[in-house]
């Protein structure tokens, strides 16, 4: 058994290994689990959380990376969460390209995640907001949530931020990605990556009119900002703080912010609950009740509704 | 109010609108659901369900076409479900080109079939078994399920398959890619396409060795054939169906198809049972409870594992 409340007294210390046994325990769904989480619940929100999407090649690591210099040249504390939903098996290991994270491998106000599913639907949507639970009660004033790919469950656990940026780069049809992932619903901010590259400016425009930013809108509304950065030269890369910062004071000002966060504290609820029921429903995979109407299904003598009916009435109220 | 016995008994003469719209009914999870699965259970288990994935490019489409062509040959009924798990919003319409299916357009032996996720994870999971139980009942005998690129929810419903089908082509990283999606775990039978390419001997090798094919097997165990294919010009594809036949008479003849069946019959009842418990929740998103139980854990007053638990004590016995 780990001692619990001195290992969330480590973290607070920002001790590394603190953290990262915090969240192998979060992730690993230990039996500890609910001591973590009921420990680091009154360390929670002091930290300002961004979410990083967009498609491959668009320079999402590079983005993260020289965002987090960019954070630390003001003195925050960082953690980054690198999470690839589209990854059942590997655990990790195929993450891609982190070797420009470790200009970062030394600096004791940076923490740095990588997270893959596992092998289970809804395992990200439930594991990620409890390592940036963890990482929130760590200290870190700012953690980044960048996910790989456009998929669903990048939308939805970058949908989960305070504040979602949405990365592009000129050529790579983003115009047809973006829309068939629906980051251009979630976007508070958008980056416009490479902007060295020709078509930046088209691709600026295109954006521009895909979320009808010359369109009127009601006062105080948030027109979400788009900024071209070439992240590789860490250029524009503080006009994206800036962004950020101000979409911050915007949320705040209006209370947005509370209501995003007690949204995303539903959201986790729920996942949590479900999540929980799933398992209990699991727990009788090898019960006779389930085989039994499997059974009956397979001879065509039940329809799966029927059967799910039966089983839910084992463990609900009415 | 869908007139349903009459619906299906269309649908099981044939008619493609009646099996569409049952579909369609089956899709939206319509109040009149029970009621057509009800009508469908007896009428199922005549269909032979074959799952074919592959990353975007090996020639999914193609195949899938080219193997309509040769069961049509022998005077099979097939369905096909197209499946695009990772476009949440799509509804469909980006599925990429279905074109080449156009040669079976007036072949009223054949129904083809397209499905998007409709925004919500877990949503094909469920609603794509029950698609195939409307072909099944339509008299369908081989359904053909083509998932659109490697993920996991690919993955995940090729699995469910009787047999499962993994495409892969020269020249593409298919290795990497491969290991990457666990495609390797859930192949019956391996397709390498585009077999004129350069290359393709060495993915077959390649393939060989990560299969552990030349490795010993237990007398009896099921060898994964490799066939290569052209599939654009037909070639190959008849031994596609060959080795679907006997991967089909291996399972009969040692009741792994059976298995495999109350296997899919029971991860069906699962998938439906925890979507409803999920809706259950849902159906506590206005609720003032939920909102409370958020309020609290944003000022970090709760965790939300025991605000899970408070939330599941509403609905549950014990």
């Amino acid at each position: 058994m780990v001692d619990v409340p001195d290992l969330v007294e480590q973290a607070r210390q920002g001790k590394p290994r603190a953290v990262a046994r915090l969240i192998s325990l979060v992730e690993g769904a230990s039996p500890q689990l609910r001591e973590v989480m009921a420990a680091l619940a009154p360390l929670t929100g002091g930290a300002y959380v961004v979410g990083l999407t967009g498609s491959p090649g668009v320079g999402k690591s590079t983005s993260t990376s020289a965002l987090v210099t960019a954070y630390r040249k003001i003195g925050k504390r960082v953690g980054v969460l690198a999470v690839d939903p589209s990854s059942p098996f590997s655990g990790g290991a195929l993450l891609g390209d982190r070797v420009r994270m470790s200009d970062h491998a030394s600096d004791p106000g940076v923490y740095i995640r990588s997270m893959a599913t596992r092998g289970h639907l809804g395992g990200l949507a439930w594991s990620a907001p409890q390592a940036i639970r963890v990482l929130d009660a760590a200290g870190c004033e700012v953690i980044l949530v960048e996910t790989v790919g456009v998929g669903q469950s990048e939308v939805e656990i970058a949908s989960q931020a305070d504040t979602s940026v949405v990365l592009l780069a000129p050529g790579m049809g983003d115009g047809i990605q973006a829309a068939k992932a629906g980051i251009l619903e979630i976007g508070d901010v958008y980056v416009v990556n490479k902007a060295d590259r020709d078509g930046a400016d088209a691709t600026v425009r295109e954006l521009n009119h895909m979320l009808g930013l010359g369109e009127a809108r009601a006062a105080g509304d948030w027109r979400p900002p788009i900024v071209k950065t070439i992240a590789a030269r860490a250029q524009g890369v503080d006009e994206v703080v800036e962004a950020l910062e101000k979409h911050r004071a915007w949320m705040e000002e209006r209370g947005v912010l509370a209501e995003r966060r007690r949204a995303r504290a539903a959201h986790e609820v729920e996942t949590i609950a479900v999540t929980a029921l799933r398992e209990r429903i699991g727990d009788l995979r090898g019960d006779r009740r389930l085989g039994a109407l499997a059974e009956r299904i397979a001879r065509g003598e039940l329809d799966p509704y029927a059967a799910a009916d039966e089983l839910i009435a084992g463990i609900t109220k009415g």
